[in-house]
């Protein structure tokens, strides 16, 4: 399958339908096995010590399931989060963007699941990990 | 074991430690077995159509396992959350405060386990469930 | 919704559709809420020291939310793990059987969602919880 | 960090540790990054249709996870499973061996998360992936 989106028209999706959200997340690379986003961090990400907030994280990661697989069905189609599972391995940079790198394992008709690793930029070794599942409600017709 | 904080001292060492959330978040219950916390919806959680954000919902349930394990342990410790999983079973109805109840599972020395219901409030089925585990650094003594 | 199988029905149905795990796994009770499953522990699930394997945990969690799943929507359907989690949280009683406390969190049309409490016989707390999820594909017509 | 078993000396320890399921993994590569192992497929692991059964797909998963961490801390260490979670994405071949590639995300001082995915030998597409969180407990001195 190829990609329904380039990364501009994604980032223009995303401020539409999301527009409470505008411009908390770009994405940078957008192809069929998965993409890049990057989370500019601000002060409302931060706690204390200036490590990026675990909400934060949740959100970029499932930001970054929800453009692999929008990606893929087109912007006719429906997709909401099922499940997830997180794994919080090392404590971010303070001051530093999280860059996701997200990859979709399954695009199934009903169901897609992606993997997504969470950086904090310049650093070799993962943040976080996470798995998200999105449900793909059948289309009216 | 018994609880260290009541649910009032419990809300002032929140507000003390996370102040960029003050007000976000409010302990109802707390005891050894664990919590019930409300937050309160704003326009910040919403998504379109009324919804609250997964970010929120995630946040919800991770201070909630975070109150449940500092409940026992008490203020002069340490707890990172590691891993998580989220369920998200029902779209949360508008306008609606939602309502958190954690349980917590185990109480080890290096490691908590809660499982949390959460709810729209005045709804009987619950909208997400999660399981958050907490590591407890040990005390530099 | 009322269940669509009394307890042995639901024992005579499993050693009909696993015959290879006939006898593993025991319903003892089930209603629209969920259902209780037993775990004759026997050498197969034995690592050393006598505590049970992590995959015959995993197996009774898996089979326990089948149960639960399929008492809903009836023999005619089917009904296929896409996801799960588990805690493990303390060392399983050697020579105790396991005994399986399933709730059924979501009957959908397309996805179920239990979680599940799974205790080592005669001790109050529990060994290990997971969650899991089924699809139910749509039925041919 | 180097690595502190070769795959045929974690052949030896695994045989050693559990002898009760001698033969039924196989370490093919084992290095700091992770390990690749092999699942030959027999009729104890299958399922109605040749498939595959979800607590065989578990064990193996979680038995990667463990080598993978063991190949870092050595034979004088333990580890125990403490979370995992898991996504099935396709139905494994009949009659083919299942082979897992685990990647060691995090080495801590108390805990290690792997991420594993699993495939039908010959299929591009993983069959199923899981995370694994094993803590080692501090050695008694």
């Amino acid at each position: 399958m190829s990609v329904k989106f380039t990364p501009q028209e994604m980032n223009y999706f995303l401020d539409e339908i999301f527009p409470q959200v505008k411009g908390t997340f770009v994405v940078e690379e957008l192809t069929e096995s998965g993409c890049v986003m990057r989370m500019p961090v601000t002060d409302a990400h931060l706690r204390p010590g200036g490590t990026v907030s675990g909400p934060s994280m949740f959100g970029l990661a499932d930001v970054a399931a929800y453009v692999a697989t929008m990606g893929q069905i087109g912007r006719e189609a429906l997709a909401v989060t099922t499940s997830c599972s997180l794994d919080f391995m090392r404590k971010p940079e303070a001051g530093r963007d999280m860059v996701a790198h997200a990859t979709l394992l399954k695009m199934g008709r009903t169901l897609s699941v992606t993997d997504i690793l969470l950086y904090s930029e310049g650093q070799a070794a993962p943040v976080a990990r996470a798995s998200m599942t999105y449900s793909i409600p059948p289309r009216k017709t």
